[in-house]
């Protein structure tokens, strides 16, 4: 084409039914690569969280053996990567009493050493006694609050988080500590961001020692988000980091500051279907449907609408975002008060948004096509969803 | 339960694993036999937009008869519905040329008269070329734009309807023209929805008139959604209505006005899975991945945050909404500045959310777990997503 963004047509997209999720597997090999390098390098373990990809073709490539360690956010995801040789799992999702039969189906099942995570009293006397019950001493996490994101022990509450590790001991078995800096997503200045992993350390640390000094075990102390992951300048006392959605990538992370968007390796492919040329409007068939409702970074200083337009090599066109979304169809047009030229693609040409959240974006499908130097190498990696 | 708000356990939702999706049968019965009295009172057919419930056994429940007619957004779903015998389909999402072998497939396979709709003359050279080349005349609506929500040709352009409608000639098979007044979601006020339904029964009027009038078949005159579906007071002119989310109902129709809170078919149930009991939270398993990302409320008089939480037998708990999300996390909460009591909701414990978009939430799922008299049936409803 005269502007020189569409591709030759040998990248392997013709084929391919829109819309769909594209997978840049050189993108997220070095992803992994430099977080691995990250934490090797603070001397931490890295526990990817599996619930962005929910694939066991990504999960293979982020885990440092096809055993794990791994982090799930579902029993279902669970099941699934036992299923395919993952060993090594925390859900990292509290606990219901309900769901306890379902994780020991898992153990026993594929053997695997299934943690979970709790923070009450109650699930922690539901799971000793269980556990007596069943004679199988469930691996236990105490999760603690590291910032009034969502749940969580507070890390100085000595008398709580003694209380759960004391019922714990009467069957269970206490693993540790583990925490999710999840306001972090609320930042963008590096200094911020350092300050948030330094006090997600600090108060793992503080939870830990209060365990250990009443002579409860902590073998554990898990942190966790891919912020922090990024930011951490050392995790002196940590000894895993779980973290999921820096092997692929969004707008989103771009926004506070994890990723650049030239990292981000998802795309969905759509085809354009339509114009409203006196409005400047480009219809495709990726609504939000296909991009999911996240809208993340309308409160970020970027916002992206539904997502930032590429051509099919994935280069972004100038100011072109999905500026809404209905259930199958996406308008693309240029961000109010943008000088750049708008381009023309016809009915029929083929363009990449880039998501907002690659966990919601990713959900909307079943499955990922791979694309290994710039072109779609023919391999579908499945995903799942549900619970 | 002190409060008389959580179910005597014999409603068979014990057995269920959160989160997961209840449809209420009842109500759901009585929303499609309000909308076709209403329909028939106007002499007009119904044609049931599939997309939000992507269910067979809702479909065969809304159309007139099972072999349709109905509406699809997809052509998974043409094809889904055909392999489960619907034979009228409009596929209403602009066609885009790759599309036609598929289309044609669905026409060959199953014996499916399945439409397509276009707004452009290049489609529309595109479908008369394939239909010549296949020997398969294909079915056209010429898409119209009711009130420039998106795509559409303008219903008075008589040049531009009348080129697409000469260039069908050659070939396809024109069967008339189709609008959606997607704008009326945007209102909440009844002369304003009544005005919006006029409108476009107007512009479909005078779409179908031009081709008619320049000697081109306009046999259809299909015009469609839920708020003008449910506000239009005579349809003359008109000869079908598609509207989909009618039959579920949410958050967001009410705060239009097209149904009442207690209207509304679709819950997530969920499990309580912890407190932090100084904020006011209550944590359950039903986060954004259940829900959806959808806040369209956010934009209403009402906001619902992520859904209105309601105990098991479905009455709203006052002011308590799902104030925010994580992927599997729902943190409840009093709406900001209720004097409400807040529920002593114990871990464990059921919660069923009304939701605020049951076309997002429910694609988040893949089947419905059917309610009737109050009780789960045991019944599980397959539904369908993807492309």
């Amino acid at each position: 084409m005269a502007d020189g963004h569409d591709g030759p047509g040998d990248d392997g997209f013709d084929g391919l039914e829109t819309p769909c999720l594209l997978l840049d597997a050189d993108r997220m090999q070095a992803n992994i690569a430099r977080m691995r390098a990250h934490l090797d390098g603070m001397g931490v373990t890295l526990r990817p969280h599996l619930k962005t990809a929910k694939s066991l073709d990504v999960a293979r490539r982020a885990m440092a053996d096809p055993s794990g360690p791994a982090t799930v956010s579902t029993l279902r995801e669970a099941e699934y990567f036992a299923e395919g040789g993952v060993r090594d799992m925390i859900y990292a999702v509290g606990i219901a009493p309900q769901k306890l039969d379902r994780v020991g189906a898992v153990r026993r099942r594929w053997g695997a050493d299934l943690a979970i995570i709790l923070d009450s009293l109650a699930q922690a006397e539901a799971v000793a006694a269980w556990s007596r019950l069943q004679r199988d001493p469930l691996p236990v996490l105490i999760e603690v609050d590291a910032d009034g994101h969502r749940s969580g022990v507070g890390p100085r509450d000595a008398e709580r988080l003694i209380g759960i590790g004391r019922a714990l001991a009467a069957g269970a078995d206490l693993r540790g500590v583990l925490l999710h800096a999840g306001d972090s997503y609320g930042l963008s200045d590096p200094a911020a961001l350092r300050a948030a992993a330094e006090a997600e350390r600090v108060a793992a640390v503080t939870a830990a020692t209060i365990l250990r000094e009443a002579g409860l075990p902590c073998p554990i102390v898990s942190v966790g988000s891919t912020p922090t992951a990024r930011y951490a300048e050392h995790l002196d006392g940590v000894t895993e980091m779980r973290a999921g959605v820096f092997m692929i990538g969004d707008l989103f992370q771009a926004g506070v500051g994890s990723c650049a968007v030239d990292d981000i390796a998802l795309t969905v492919l759509a085809t354009v279907i339509g114009h409203q040329h006196d409005k400047g409007w480009i219809i495709t068939d990726a609504g939000w449907m296909a991009l999911s409702r996240d809208r993340g970074t309308a409160r970020q200083a970027v916002d992206q609408g539904y997502g930032l337009v590429c051509d099919r090599s994935g280069r972004p066109y100038p100011d072109l975002i999905v500026r809404d979304a209905n259930q199958e169809h996406g308008i693309l047009a240029l961000r109010q008060g943008s000088s750049a030229a708008r381009p023309e693609i016809p009915v029929g040409a083929r363009v990449r948004i880039l998501p907002n959240h690659a966990c919601a974006t990713g959900a909307q499908h079943d499955r990922y096509h791979a694309v290994a130097g710039g072109r779609h190498t023919g391999d579908i990696w499945p995903r799942i969803n549900g619970w």
